[in-house]
């Protein structure tokens, strides 16, 4: 697939995460995808965001930047949001805080294989 | 700059950091680099590698994802390693630990201008 329909899926994934659309997200995600190394599968990734929806109410999707080598995506995720209460261990309790998450994805046919995710708990630690 | 440059001298960039090589540093990076959004030019980025080096006399970059668009880079970087007293905060105190950090870069005129790096914490402190 080419950069620009790499760039197309991407967004409209990042629509359908910020929408909670759930039922559309194996249009994204491929059945067995991996998080990680580890193989989660569309099941257990679609749990594993509407727990982060759970845990954080006014969860939204911020692209900062998104670069894009076929099949490989990498994005810099960016979130200003109000945890209700612990998330990554940490007892954020309704503060507001900002974080980044840099993460690859790997695509086959259009679909996301592949996760590879960091994400800056040092950066909410130092907020609390 | 076409991607293959950008590659190459990111791979020479990585060498002369496990080579700890820092008078070489200043043909990679440019003088006024910023690291996640703050300016913190050639000196200080250098003394934050030395540091690195300091708690962590292994310390070794090793890349297992690396991708390009122009002028951007993306790398996934892994560490295997043995920190000597904390890091991040947290007492590693000589136990080998494994962890990851998520990086983009934006190079201009062949150095690099920008880093916008996370680092997983969390994996080295589900290890302790």
């Amino acid at each position: 697939m080419i950069k620009t329909d790499l760039f197309g899926i991407y967004r409209e994934y990042i629509a359908c995460l910020n929408q909670q659309d759930w039922p559309r997200l194996e249009q994204f995600i491929g059945d067995g995808v991996s998080y990680n190394g580890q193989r989660v599968g569309l099941q257990k990734y679609r749990e594993m965001l509407e727990r982060d929806f759970d845990a954080i109410p006014d969860l939204y999707f911020d692209i900062q930047l998104l670069i894009c080598e076929p099949p490989y995506l990498a994005s810099r995720l960016r979130f200003d949001c109000t945890p209700k209460g612990e998330i990554f261990g940490l007892p954020v309790n309704g503060k507001r805080v900002s974080f980044t998450e840099n993460v690859f994805y790997e695509l086959r046919e259009g679909k996301i294989e592949n996760v590879w995710s960091v994400i800056d708990k040092a950066a909410i630690e130092a907020q609390l």
